[in-house]
Protein backbone atom coordinates (compact mmCIF):
# COMPACT_ATOMS: atom_id res chain seq x y z
CA UNK A 1 0.00 0.00 0.00
CA UNK A 2 1.84 3.13 -1.32
CA UNK A 3 0.67 5.55 0.63
CA UNK A 4 1.40 3.78 3.85
CA UNK A 5 5.26 3.15 2.51
CA UNK A 6 4.94 6.88 2.33
CA UNK A 7 3.70 7.73 5.45
CA UNK A 8 6.26 5.12 7.56
CA UNK A 9 9.09 6.82 5.62
CA UNK A 10 7.80 10.27 5.80
CA UNK A 11 6.72 9.74 10.11
CA UNK A 12 8.21 6.39 11.06
CA UNK A 13 11.11 6.34 13.21
CA UNK A 14 13.47 3.66 13.72
CA UNK A 15 15.54 2.86 17.05
CA UNK A 16 18.07 0.53 17.96
CA UNK A 17 16.61 -3.46 18.62
CA UNK A 18 14.63 -3.11 14.98
CA UNK A 19 11.73 -0.88 16.80
CA UNK A 20 10.10 0.91 14.36
CA UNK A 21 8.08 3.93 15.93
CA UNK A 22 4.41 5.14 14.12
CA UNK A 23 3.05 6.51 16.91
CA UNK A 24 2.49 9.92 15.24
CA UNK A 25 -0.50 8.06 13.19
CA UNK A 26 -0.79 4.38 14.37
CA UNK A 27 -0.45 3.57 18.04
CA UNK A 28 -0.45 7.04 20.17
CA UNK A 29 -1.75 9.68 17.61
CA UNK A 30 -4.47 8.02 15.26
CA UNK A 31 -4.59 9.30 11.49
CA UNK A 32 -8.05 8.47 11.63
CA UNK A 33 -8.14 9.21 7.98
CA UNK A 34 -5.78 7.29 7.39
CA UNK A 35 -7.35 3.91 9.41
CA UNK A 36 -10.40 5.02 6.65
CA UNK A 37 -8.12 3.91 3.88
CA UNK A 38 -6.24 0.89 5.39
CA UNK A 39 -9.74 -0.12 6.19
CA UNK A 40 -10.88 0.16 2.87
CA UNK A 41 -8.48 -1.53 1.70
CA UNK A 42 -8.60 -4.88 3.62
CA UNK A 43 -12.17 -4.94 2.82
CA UNK A 44 -11.28 -5.19 -1.03
CA UNK A 45 -8.86 -7.59 0.30
CA UNK A 46 -11.69 -10.28 2.00
CA UNK A 47 -14.35 -8.89 -0.25
CA UNK A 48 -15.92 -12.81 -0.56
CA UNK A 49 -15.18 -14.15 2.78
CA UNK A 50 -18.33 -13.64 4.43
CA UNK A 51 -16.34 -11.68 7.02
CA UNK A 52 -19.08 -11.19 9.61
CA UNK A 53 -17.02 -10.16 12.78
CA UNK A 54 -13.33 -8.75 13.14
CA UNK A 55 -11.35 -9.51 15.73
CA UNK A 56 -7.83 -7.54 17.12
CA UNK A 57 -6.31 -7.45 21.02
CA UNK A 58 -6.30 -3.96 23.08
CA UNK A 59 -5.04 -1.25 22.34
CA UNK A 60 -3.69 -0.33 19.68
CA UNK A 61 -5.74 -2.77 17.43
CA UNK A 62 -8.79 -0.96 18.20
CA UNK A 63 -8.89 1.98 16.19
CA UNK A 64 -8.10 -0.41 12.87
CA UNK A 65 -10.37 -2.85 13.42
CA UNK A 66 -13.48 -0.24 14.27
CA UNK A 67 -12.30 1.71 10.88
CA UNK A 68 -12.53 -1.85 9.00
CA UNK A 69 -15.70 -2.70 10.83
CA UNK A 70 -17.26 0.21 9.41
CA UNK A 71 -16.57 -0.93 5.86
CA UNK A 72 -17.78 -4.28 5.86
CA UNK A 73 -20.42 -3.71 8.62
CA UNK A 74 -19.90 -5.54 11.09
CA UNK A 75 -19.22 -5.96 15.13
CA UNK A 76 -15.47 -5.74 15.97
CA UNK A 77 -14.74 -7.75 19.28
CA UNK A 78 -11.34 -6.88 21.02
CA UNK A 79 -9.35 -9.51 23.55
CA UNK A 80 -8.86 -8.18 26.61
CA UNK A 81 -4.83 -8.47 28.16
CA UNK A 82 -4.97 -9.82 31.54
CA UNK A 83 -2.17 -10.72 34.56
CA UNK A 84 -4.47 -12.19 37.45
CA UNK A 85 -4.33 -15.87 37.61
CA UNK A 86 -7.89 -16.51 37.94
CA UNK A 87 -9.37 -16.71 34.58
CA UNK A 88 -13.39 -16.97 34.73
CA UNK A 89 -15.15 -20.25 33.12
CA UNK A 90 -17.10 -18.04 30.36
CA UNK A 91 -14.14 -16.88 28.46
CA UNK A 92 -12.02 -18.14 25.98
CA UNK A 93 -8.21 -17.36 26.63
CA UNK A 94 -4.92 -18.63 25.05
CA UNK A 95 -1.14 -17.63 26.89
CA UNK A 96 0.97 -14.81 24.64
CA UNK A 97 4.64 -14.54 25.49
CA UNK A 98 5.73 -10.86 24.99
CA UNK A 99 9.35 -10.86 23.72
CA UNK A 100 9.18 -6.81 24.45
CA UNK A 101 8.19 -7.16 27.94
CA UNK A 102 9.89 -10.39 28.81
CA UNK A 103 6.64 -11.79 30.30
CA UNK A 104 3.72 -13.75 29.67
CA UNK A 105 0.04 -12.35 29.43
CA UNK A 106 -3.15 -13.48 29.16
CA UNK A 107 -5.48 -12.66 25.86
CA UNK A 108 -9.20 -13.04 26.64
CA UNK A 109 -12.52 -13.17 24.89
CA UNK A 110 -16.14 -13.93 26.73
CA UNK A 111 -17.68 -17.09 25.26
CA UNK A 112 -20.86 -14.92 24.63
CA UNK A 113 -19.00 -13.45 21.36
CA UNK A 114 -17.36 -15.74 19.33
CA UNK A 115 -19.55 -18.53 17.88
CA UNK A 116 -18.67 -21.17 15.62
CA UNK A 117 -20.82 -19.43 12.70
CA UNK A 118 -18.33 -16.21 12.59
CA UNK A 119 -16.55 -15.83 10.00
CA UNK A 120 -13.73 -13.80 11.97
CA UNK A 121 -11.27 -11.80 10.18
CA UNK A 122 -8.58 -11.04 12.78
CA UNK A 123 -7.11 -7.08 12.49
CA UNK A 124 -3.51 -6.66 14.34
CA UNK A 125 -0.86 -2.89 14.05
CA UNK A 126 2.06 -5.16 13.61
CA UNK A 127 3.53 -8.92 12.84
CA UNK A 128 6.32 -9.23 14.19
CA UNK A 129 7.19 -12.49 16.07
CA UNK A 130 3.86 -13.51 15.68
CA UNK A 131 2.86 -14.28 19.37
CA UNK A 132 -0.03 -12.23 19.74
CA UNK A 133 -1.75 -13.46 16.33
CA UNK A 134 -1.08 -16.74 16.79
CA UNK A 135 -3.04 -16.16 20.68
CA UNK A 136 -5.93 -14.85 18.49
CA UNK A 137 -5.96 -17.51 16.12
CA UNK A 138 -6.12 -20.27 19.20
CA UNK A 139 -9.26 -18.26 20.37
CA UNK A 140 -11.32 -18.32 16.70
CA UNK A 141 -10.46 -21.75 16.61
CA UNK A 142 -11.27 -23.07 19.94
CA UNK A 143 -14.79 -21.12 19.70
CA UNK A 144 -15.40 -23.32 16.20
CA UNK A 145 -15.25 -20.13 14.38
CA UNK A 146 -13.46 -19.83 11.11
CA UNK A 147 -10.70 -17.52 10.89
CA UNK A 148 -10.97 -16.12 6.83
CA UNK A 149 -7.56 -14.60 7.45
CA UNK A 150 -5.53 -11.57 9.15
CA UNK A 151 -5.36 -8.21 8.51
CA UNK A 152 -2.11 -6.55 9.02
CA UNK A 153 -0.38 -3.14 8.65
CA UNK A 154 2.68 -3.49 9.02
CA UNK A 155 4.76 -6.89 9.04
CA UNK A 156 8.24 -7.08 10.00
CA UNK A 157 9.25 -9.43 7.06
CA UNK A 158 12.56 -9.77 8.67
CA UNK A 159 11.50 -11.69 11.94
CA UNK A 160 9.93 -15.47 12.03
CA UNK A 161 6.33 -14.06 12.86
CA UNK A 162 4.98 -14.25 8.93
CA UNK A 163 6.27 -17.45 8.34
CA UNK A 164 4.78 -18.88 11.57
CA UNK A 165 1.50 -17.96 11.14
CA UNK A 166 1.46 -18.90 7.38
CA UNK A 167 2.86 -22.31 8.13
CA UNK A 168 -0.40 -22.76 10.10
CA UNK A 169 -2.57 -21.95 6.72
CA UNK A 170 -4.25 -18.80 8.05
CA UNK A 171 -4.56 -16.27 4.83
CA UNK A 172 -1.97 -13.53 5.87
CA UNK A 173 -2.05 -9.84 3.83
CA UNK A 174 0.27 -7.48 5.05
CA UNK A 175 -0.62 -3.92 3.40
CA UNK A 176 3.24 -3.32 4.18
CA UNK A 177 6.01 -5.84 4.74
CA UNK A 178 9.18 -4.65 5.59
CA UNK A 179 12.42 -6.37 4.68
CA UNK A 180 15.20 -3.98 6.81
CA UNK A 181 15.61 -1.07 8.54
CA UNK A 182 18.00 0.76 10.09
CA UNK A 183 18.64 3.56 12.35
CA UNK A 184 19.53 6.24 9.66
CA UNK A 185 15.90 5.87 8.30
CA UNK A 186 16.46 3.08 5.61
CA UNK A 187 13.34 1.18 5.14
CA UNK A 188 13.29 -1.50 2.73
CA UNK A 189 9.82 -2.49 1.52
CA UNK A 190 9.04 -5.96 -0.27
CA UNK B 1 -29.89 9.88 23.36
CA UNK B 2 -32.80 8.18 23.08
CA UNK B 3 -31.21 5.07 20.92
CA UNK B 4 -28.30 4.65 23.36
CA UNK B 5 -30.96 4.45 26.12
CA UNK B 6 -32.60 1.90 24.45
CA UNK B 7 -30.03 -0.12 23.72
CA UNK B 8 -29.08 0.03 27.46
CA UNK B 9 -31.99 -1.38 28.45
CA UNK B 10 -32.00 -3.69 26.02
CA UNK B 11 -28.74 -5.43 26.51
CA UNK B 12 -27.38 -3.69 29.44
CA UNK B 13 -26.56 -5.64 32.68
CA UNK B 14 -26.89 -4.53 36.02
CA UNK B 15 -24.52 -6.56 38.66
CA UNK B 16 -23.66 -6.05 42.07
CA UNK B 17 -21.17 -3.30 43.56
CA UNK B 18 -23.72 -0.80 40.69
CA UNK B 19 -22.06 -2.29 37.68
CA UNK B 20 -23.61 -1.62 34.11
CA UNK B 21 -22.01 -4.09 31.43
CA UNK B 22 -22.48 -3.05 28.08
CA UNK B 23 -19.52 -5.14 26.73
CA UNK B 24 -22.08 -6.32 24.08
CA UNK B 25 -21.81 -2.93 22.27
CA UNK B 26 -19.41 -0.90 23.61
CA UNK B 27 -16.48 -2.21 25.60
CA UNK B 28 -15.72 -5.68 24.15
CA UNK B 29 -18.14 -6.52 21.51
CA UNK B 30 -18.12 -3.09 20.00
CA UNK B 31 -21.26 -2.07 17.67
CA UNK B 32 -19.49 0.51 15.16
CA UNK B 33 -22.82 1.85 13.52
CA UNK B 34 -23.96 2.69 17.64
CA UNK B 35 -20.32 4.64 17.72
CA UNK B 36 -20.95 6.31 14.36
CA UNK B 37 -24.52 7.47 16.11
CA UNK B 38 -22.90 8.61 18.75
CA UNK B 39 -19.85 10.02 16.93
CA UNK B 40 -22.71 11.87 15.43
CA UNK B 41 -23.96 13.69 18.52
CA UNK B 42 -20.87 14.33 20.07
CA UNK B 43 -20.05 16.59 16.82
CA UNK B 44 -23.48 18.19 16.78
CA UNK B 45 -22.79 19.09 20.85
CA UNK B 46 -19.45 20.49 20.15
CA UNK B 47 -19.80 21.83 16.59
CA UNK B 48 -18.92 25.15 17.32
CA UNK B 49 -15.56 25.05 19.79
CA UNK B 50 -13.19 24.68 16.89
CA UNK B 51 -11.94 21.45 18.16
CA UNK B 52 -9.20 19.89 16.23
CA UNK B 53 -7.72 17.16 18.53
CA UNK B 54 -10.07 14.01 20.57
CA UNK B 55 -7.87 12.69 23.68
CA UNK B 56 -9.13 9.14 25.73
CA UNK B 57 -7.68 6.63 27.54
CA UNK B 58 -6.65 3.28 26.54
CA UNK B 59 -8.31 0.77 25.89
CA UNK B 60 -12.50 1.37 25.87
CA UNK B 61 -12.30 5.09 25.16
CA UNK B 62 -10.28 4.26 21.78
CA UNK B 63 -12.99 2.65 19.64
CA UNK B 64 -15.66 5.97 20.47
CA UNK B 65 -12.48 8.58 19.86
CA UNK B 66 -12.21 7.30 16.54
CA UNK B 67 -15.31 7.36 14.98
CA UNK B 68 -15.75 10.48 17.01
CA UNK B 69 -12.63 11.95 15.53
CA UNK B 70 -14.08 10.95 12.25
CA UNK B 71 -16.95 13.35 12.51
CA UNK B 72 -14.43 16.40 13.09
CA UNK B 73 -11.66 15.19 10.80
CA UNK B 74 -9.42 15.33 13.59
CA UNK B 75 -6.68 13.13 14.56
CA UNK B 76 -7.23 11.02 18.11
CA UNK B 77 -4.41 10.85 20.67
CA UNK B 78 -4.96 7.93 23.22
CA UNK B 79 -2.91 8.46 26.70
CA UNK B 80 -1.16 4.94 27.63
CA UNK B 81 -2.04 3.19 31.31
CA UNK B 82 1.52 2.59 32.99
CA UNK B 83 2.46 1.12 36.39
CA UNK B 84 6.50 1.40 35.42
CA UNK B 85 7.97 3.95 37.94
CA UNK B 86 10.20 5.27 35.32
CA UNK B 87 8.36 8.04 33.93
CA UNK B 88 10.39 9.50 30.39
CA UNK B 89 10.91 13.12 30.42
CA UNK B 90 9.57 13.95 26.94
CA UNK B 91 5.77 12.56 28.22
CA UNK B 92 3.00 14.21 30.20
CA UNK B 93 1.48 12.58 32.80
CA UNK B 94 -1.21 12.23 35.22
CA UNK B 95 -1.68 9.89 38.42
CA UNK B 96 -4.88 8.15 38.67
CA UNK B 97 -6.89 6.42 41.42
CA UNK B 98 -8.83 3.32 40.19
CA UNK B 99 -11.71 2.14 42.23
CA UNK B 100 -12.42 -1.06 40.41
CA UNK B 101 -9.04 -2.38 41.16
CA UNK B 102 -8.03 -0.43 44.56
CA UNK B 103 -4.55 1.05 43.39
CA UNK B 104 -3.37 3.58 41.33
CA UNK B 105 -1.63 3.81 37.74
CA UNK B 106 -0.39 6.74 35.55
CA UNK B 107 -1.65 7.98 32.12
CA UNK B 108 0.67 8.86 29.79
CA UNK B 109 0.82 11.32 26.55
CA UNK B 110 4.07 12.15 24.23
CA UNK B 111 4.74 15.83 24.60
CA UNK B 112 4.85 15.97 20.53
CA UNK B 113 1.03 14.67 20.65
CA UNK B 114 -0.44 17.81 22.63
CA UNK B 115 0.59 21.57 21.98
CA UNK B 116 -0.32 24.88 23.64
CA UNK B 117 -2.90 25.76 20.02
CA UNK B 118 -4.61 22.37 20.52
CA UNK B 119 -8.84 22.71 21.26
CA UNK B 120 -9.47 19.32 22.94
CA UNK B 121 -12.13 17.29 23.43
CA UNK B 122 -11.91 14.93 25.76
CA UNK B 123 -13.77 11.56 25.17
CA UNK B 124 -14.45 8.33 27.40
CA UNK B 125 -16.77 5.54 27.51
CA UNK B 126 -18.03 6.16 31.31
CA UNK B 127 -17.82 8.96 33.80
CA UNK B 128 -18.24 7.79 37.32
CA UNK B 129 -16.01 8.63 40.35
CA UNK B 130 -14.29 11.20 37.18
CA UNK B 131 -10.39 10.33 37.80
CA UNK B 132 -9.55 9.03 34.62
CA UNK B 133 -11.27 12.54 33.52
CA UNK B 134 -9.85 14.43 35.71
CA UNK B 135 -6.05 12.97 34.62
CA UNK B 136 -6.69 13.77 31.64
CA UNK B 137 -8.03 17.52 31.95
CA UNK B 138 -4.86 17.58 34.28
CA UNK B 139 -2.88 16.36 31.40
CA UNK B 140 -4.18 18.82 28.86
CA UNK B 141 -3.77 21.87 30.93
CA UNK B 142 0.08 20.59 31.66
CA UNK B 143 0.59 21.03 27.95
CA UNK B 144 -1.02 24.26 27.80
CA UNK B 145 -4.09 23.38 25.53
CA UNK B 146 -7.70 24.18 25.77
CA UNK B 147 -9.85 21.39 27.23
CA UNK B 148 -12.95 22.32 25.19
CA UNK B 149 -15.36 19.72 26.86
CA UNK B 150 -15.54 15.82 27.61
CA UNK B 151 -18.13 14.01 25.88
CA UNK B 152 -19.13 10.79 27.87
CA UNK B 153 -21.48 7.82 26.67
CA UNK B 154 -22.45 7.19 29.79
CA UNK B 155 -22.71 8.98 32.97
CA UNK B 156 -23.35 7.37 36.66
CA UNK B 157 -25.16 10.07 38.00
CA UNK B 158 -25.15 8.86 41.55
CA UNK B 159 -21.72 8.71 41.37
CA UNK B 160 -19.38 11.87 42.87
CA UNK B 161 -18.10 12.28 38.83
CA UNK B 162 -19.67 14.22 37.16
CA UNK B 163 -20.12 17.00 40.12
CA UNK B 164 -16.30 16.51 40.68
CA UNK B 165 -15.81 17.55 36.66
CA UNK B 166 -18.38 20.25 36.29
CA UNK B 167 -16.97 22.12 39.06
CA UNK B 168 -13.44 22.77 37.58
CA UNK B 169 -15.66 24.48 34.63
CA UNK B 170 -15.25 22.00 32.05
CA UNK B 171 -18.11 21.65 30.06
CA UNK B 172 -19.72 17.43 30.06
CA UNK B 173 -21.76 16.22 27.61
CA UNK B 174 -23.13 12.84 28.51
CA UNK B 175 -25.15 11.28 26.15
CA UNK B 176 -27.14 9.34 28.97
CA UNK B 177 -27.06 9.81 32.97
CA UNK B 178 -27.74 6.90 35.10
CA UNK B 179 -29.61 8.01 38.23
CA UNK B 180 -30.37 4.28 39.36
CA UNK B 181 -30.21 1.52 38.72
CA UNK B 182 -30.87 -2.35 39.67
CA UNK B 183 -30.17 -5.92 39.29
CA UNK B 184 -33.78 -6.41 38.81
CA UNK B 185 -32.92 -4.46 35.27
CA UNK B 186 -34.20 -1.36 35.98
CA UNK B 187 -32.51 1.43 34.81
CA UNK B 188 -33.52 4.77 35.18
CA UNK B 189 -32.26 7.94 32.91
CA UNK B 190 -32.18 11.48 34.31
Amino acid sequence: MQLLEDRIIRDGKVFPGNILKVDSFLNHQIDVSLLEDIGKEFRRLFENDGVNKILTVESSGIGIACLTAQQFGVPVVFAKKSQTKNIAADVFTAKVHSYTHGRYYDIIVSKEFLKPEDRVLIIDDFLANGQALLGLLKIVKTAGAVPVGAGIVIEKGFQEGGKLIRETGLRVESLVIIDSMDEKGNVVFR
